[in-house]
């Protein structure tokens, strides 16, 4: 039981081994983190259709949450593009944007991402993360950034514009583009110049300045904190709010209101299919950050407790004023390069930014819009990955095809859409190639006891006898492929009296397949044709003495290959290093 | 192009050679089917919700097309117990039963399913029949049949009761039993008791009456259409009506209306998802009957054919008033005893129906619906597999596992859930071990070339070199699997200065495994650690060829796993058959 307990606290594992040393590298990783967090969570508030403040929330409790339950060292946890994204996409169809029942339905969501998530963790579901392949997933994020940038570009046009699909959003923006403001469109072009330059450009600036490259590093990654306090100043001077650029305004200041989310059995049954979705997507994007940077350390993140930490991190979301968070990768390769040792940086930063929520939010008042607009796409641009999508389509067509669906079903029906196009093709894929395993009719090698496939190896075979080998389990997949596959065998060869399944590579055997093997059996019967087994597993050898296939079988179960064939044909089949050389 | 016309309709294959034979053969089955489908057909519209005439519409075009599209010899097309459950459930949604727009949603219904149907088969999705397991489709007709009883039950007593759930039929047949009509009560079961009869004791009384075989069978079969015609006779001389005895009342009289469904495209989007479902388990239900009776004349059905024939099918009961449609277990096996030889008795069993359409209506005004509730009764409790169940639970726990989350949804929250929750769970199961390929670190045979399991067989192996195998295609569901396994076995063996992947069992690398596979080779690289590949297949080799993955592997790709042993520690891994045995 205690064991139980330390795997699902893991806190309760490493706080106690807690060292000073640790303690200083954490508080700095902090530091360059909240930095970084502050305006990143503002930002995805935006796209989420929350107040920003929203954003501060989602970054405070649920990091406390996940220091407690999570297992990676370096994962920093808070509000992240694509879900946001998903966030708005789900909540828009049940409220408007900037109404009260809005910022609830999403507190509702996140809440229910997080029971999803805990239940999947109890259910050791964390293999699912598996079925999202990499292609799919990159190409998912690729696309998503296109979408997000599109429609962040009303804000830097200081216009009206929505829509949920690119053709939407465009024809959207076109419409009003007449109505431009030029103020806001200057400031914004004015920041994502400075952006762009500055993720590549001031880094080595400030390296050949003389900096060292930690405090250079340092600063170029605070460049969105100093765009944010760049704008106030102008708005401040300039008074360009009273010019017509849309600036965030009143935001209250203090810490996170708790509350209980709404619970209404019937929105709550509506956001199930959203919430799976965004829990499932959440959580591979964040277990592969995670991953990833573990490797790099030689750890481990345990993939189930990892379901438990971002689930935990979830509800924390739902009862404190934000809305579904999960892993980011931006800002965890941050923490990982500024030396984040444990989860307890996580809980440092809630600190850095619960003191932006009490102190910070007076100062946002004159930030506008368009500031927090340009650092969006400017990050998110940078999580559209062109190269990979050429390098898969050179390599693999039917991955190819899958990213494919993937950017067109973001593009053309929305984000939900588009994964959801993705997985299916996937799975589609997936079970395609699991009904059709590789098999082989194979012969015996000469000299040996081998048996190898026939169409690439020179072996000797019977008149009498086939033997056809399935290289994998037999399962409701490709039960019906393996029936029709043996009983063809037997039909290809019309002179043969034994048809023999070596099953070698063969770890289950279904309910299905098990049926399957008993038409076999019928069927050769039928036709005077008797059906044997051989090399079969103990463990399936054992499942299969419970049933009454083995008095049913018309032929025997062999221990090896080599002592079916001979059995069964031995004028063809020669022992090895025999004096004589059999006939072929 | 003439071979895709031939293909796509195979009556152009088979009836320039059909003889006179066959059509005596066809001709007299189509008699039996048509004897037994009239009461079938008038039951199954009363499971759809439908007016009984349209059962007797849905037997006539949808054969016809069968006859046209379709590649099974045997198969009987029309109404059937499961998916007229389904058409109810979903029907029901969306218009009041009884309601001129109930008819015309069931139309549309049938119609989207045979687009469906026609769409797969296009696509060549035929394998998609295997994801349905055997234990998963027994438990989904089991539960469907106790719920098509329960349900019927009302009219057995003749008092009103609704629900989808069994809970609820229970609850609402409880509530209204005190209601029970006594005259309906003892027609239904003395209804109930001459079919139970006749299922098993007429035709042995038949037989020792002097009748041959055929014929008693023949009668035997006929026993639902004598249970018609004599409660019919009952209403008539007894005036059974006029005592409270519900019966069918006037039908029109004549073929089946033709006309388009309405086209409605929110209705369409609507009945999407359910028409899917009714496509996909109409489709296995049809090809598993038509696969077992091929199977027994040694004769194949076209999997994607058949989703084109059973397409056809629904199409054509989409415009003649009918309602979805498909091959039907019972109706099928009767067929084949009857001794069908080509589709063209279904088309024959159509004009058969049709005459009864034309001359038999005015007949049925009489007919109680208690009867056809009997009817249904016991044909669906002859459906029920309890066995099936207990073999399952004996043999295996997963699959067991699968039967009752099916029967459990169709009890607790209706037929879509049941068999919805069946296929998840079957498809998460076949995730799961997707996931975890067998896998086994190797070492030599002592004085062989072969590599085995060091777990199962007394092998030799090296302090430095550690070989994995891994015993499947390498893809995105196990690609995370795959990429642990290896850095673990490097992990476990701590002076290991190679590592060998023994690739003889993989087929495929799919983009998620290739970067899997370059994640290996940097962390490997990283800890001084050369990765390798032994027995690459020929069309992979080709695959990497085309990436910077060979370039960047930090060892070599060797023809066999004896040539990578051997050169990578000659000391450890002797030659076979050499002079010296070299220490282990």
């Amino acid at each position: 039981m205690s064991d139980l307990i330390r795997r699902t606290i893991p806190v309760l594992r490493w706080a106690p081994r807690y060292t000073r040393a640790a303690l200083a590298d954490d508080a700095l990783a902090a530091v360059i983190v909240t930095i970084m967090l502050i305006p990143q969570s503002l930002a995805y508030a935006l796209i989420a259709g929350m107040p920003p403040e929203a954003g501060l929330y989602a970054s405070i409790l649920p990091l406390v949450a996940y220091t407690i339950f999570g297992t990676s060292t370096a994962l920093a946890v808070g509000p992240v593009a694509v879900i946001s994204l998903m966030t708005a996409a789900t909540v828009g169809d049940f409220a408007a944007r900037g109404s009260a029942d809005y910022a609830s339905v999403a507190l509702a969501l996140a809440f229910l991402t997080g029971l999803l998530l805990i239940a999947m963790g109890a259910l050791r579901l964390g293999f699912l993360a598996n079925f999202l392949s990499h292609p799919i997933m990159s190409a998912f994020i690729t696309a998503s950034g296109v979408l997000i940038a599109a429609g962040q570009m009303k804000h830097i046009l200081g216009v009206e514009a929505e829509g949920d699909t690119l053709i939407d959003i465009a024809a959207s923006l076109a419409a009003h583009a007449p109505a431009t403001r030029w103020p806001t469109l200057a400031l914004g072009a004015a920041v994502i110049g400075f952006l762009v330059f500055a993720r590549s450009g001031l880094k080595p600036l400030l390296l050949r300045a003389g900096l060292h490259d930690r405090p250079a590093a340092m600063i170029a990654r605070a460049a969105p904190l100093f765009a944010v306090f760049a704008s106030i100043g102008a708005v401040a001077a300039l008074g360009l709010d009273a010019k017509g650029v849309a600036i965030v305004g009143d935001t209250p200041k203090g810490f996170p209101p708790l509350a209980a989310p709404p619970f209404d059995p019937g929105l709550w049954r509506a956001l199930l299919a959203p919430a799976l979705l965004i829990a499932v997507i959440g959580y591979v994007e964040s277990v592969s950050v995670a991953q990833m940077l573990a490797a790099k350390r030689n750890e481990r993140v345990d993939l189930d407790q990892e379901l438990i930490g971002l689930g935990a991190a979830n509800l924390a979301a739902g009862v404190s004023g934000g809305f579904p968070v999960t892993g980011g990768f931006a800002r965890s390769v941050v923490n990982f390069d500024a030396g984040a040792r444990t989860p307890a940086a996580g809980g440092f930063a809630a600190i850095g930014i619960s003191l932006a929520a009490l102190y910070l939010t007076p100062l946002l008042h004159d930030l506008p819009r368009a500031t927090l607009a340009a650092t969006i796409i400017v990050a998110v641009l940078a999580l559209v990955d062109i190269r990979a999508m050429r390098r898969t389509l050179r390599y693999s067509r039917s991955d190819f095809a899958a990213m494919a669906a993937t950017v067109a079903g973001v593009f053309l029906f929305g984000v939900e859409a588009g994964v959801v196009a993705g997985v299916v093709l996937s799975i589609l894929f997936l079970l395609h190639r699991a009904s059709r395993p590789h098999s082989a009719i194979v012969g015996q090698v000469p000299g040996t006891q081998h048996f190898r496939n026939v169409r690439r190896h020179d072996v000797i075979t019977s008149p009498s006898v086939v033997s056809l080998r399935i290289d994998g389990d037999f399962f409701f997949a490709n039960a019906r492929f393996i029936e029709e596959r043996i009983l063809e065998a037997a039909r290809d060869t019309p002179g043969a009296r034994h048809v023999v399944l070596m099953c070698s590579a063969v770890n289950v055997v279904d309910m299905t397949a098990l049926e399957a093997l008993e038409t076999v059996n019928t069927r050769l019967k039928d036709r005077g044709v008797a059906f044997h087994l051989s090399e079969v597993k103990g463990p399936v050898m054992d499942k299969l003495k419970r049933t009454h296939f083995l008095e049913a079988l018309t032929g025997a179960v062999h221990l090896s290959e080599f002592d079916a064939m001979r059995a069964l044909d031995p004028l063809t089949f020669e022992a090895p290093r025999s004096a004589g050389i059999a006939a072929q």
